[in-house]
């Protein structure tokens, strides 16, 4: 049995997903507060700054959410071009199995946040450098020398970002595993280090 | 002297430029008619289906500017390679020159209409394929085999588009620069048609 959730984990929980859905604009703070089976003023109570502090939190549980799924596909191959294949098989899959609406918690949020909400900015810089370190320290476990790794991993993520959003778009699996595919063939053009 | 633009092309525009910064959620009716100087009654006038179907001219209309940018850069080099690296650098000077805000026109509202507002979703789905309509029409003419240039076409869209926003978050040309660069070397990576 697991323990029910807090308060503030629910209202944490309820932020993440209705912003990975639609961004923090279209989330209306009387629909997440029923949602999360909470009450304004408990929202109040665990985020003084109301729902932008709220949302700052959604988007840290969102980055460590992502990188779950990123660190489960990097670790289930040995090969680094096929570790993250399987990371796109991963987030295909799991985009079908949620009738393709659990995509990036962090994308809509962050077009939104551009030039306008500067902590929510900031929490989304975080957790997209999060992702990136992941897969950059693979590629370098994987052999890869440091400059190239680093380089690779920004665009792992920008494409797997942009796959994911073109899944959702067109309801299809494709654009995910071609960007696997693709990504894996990138990855293997790179010379091991010396 | 350019002719002044007429009400539903204000409008149009207005709707196209909010929504490429904040989505379709987040940008209020009263804003857009304000800012497009129109009135509330122009807008149903022009749109008798109102907002939504305003922000479907709207997309169709980001739908053609960002096909002109990706034509242009497209256009710009004789290698097919280089001609794509060329379309990211575009981007990435159009985005550092609007101060982080002029990303694609269709992301943010794109990922709203997911399982919401389905004539929305279709209007997305039909810029993105116009998109890579483009990008594959340039690697045959480049000499890439058919299949080659079709699947690659559906990566260079989807890792533009996450660099893009990668680039807005970080207000950053890196990401569209590393795409570039990328890109390029994935397409090298293709032996041209027998």
């Amino acid at each position: 049995m697991s323990t029910p959730l807090g308060t503030r984990d629910r209202l944490i929980r309820t932020a993440s997903r209705l912003m990975t859905h639609g961004g923090y604009e279209s989330t209306p703070v009387k629909q997440l507060v029923k949602e999360a089976e909470a009450t304004l003023g408990s929202l109040y109570h665990f985020f003084p700054g109301g729902k932008q502090e709220l949302a700052v939190a959604a988007i840290a549980f969102g980055d460590e959410e992502f990188a779950e799924v990123l660190a489960l596909g990097l670790a289930s191959r040995t090969d680094p071009a096929e570790a993250v294949e399987a990371v796109a098989v991963l987030l295909a899959d799991a985009l079908r199995d949620s009738a393709w609406l659990d995509g990036c918690p962090v994308t809509a949020t962050a077009l939104e946040s551009v030039g306008r909400m500067p902590d929510l900015q900031a929490a989304c810089a975080v957790a997209v450098a999060n992702w990136r370190r992941l897969v950059r320290e693979r590629l370098t476990a994987g052999g890869l020398p440091e400059e190239d790794a680093r380089d690779l991993a920004v665009t792992v993520i920008s494409t797997l970002e942009g796959a994911e959003m073109a899944a959702q778009v067109e309801q299809s699996q494709t654009p995910l595993l071609l960007a696997g595919r693709h990504l894996a063939r990138l990855i293997r053009s790179y010379a091991p280090a010396p």
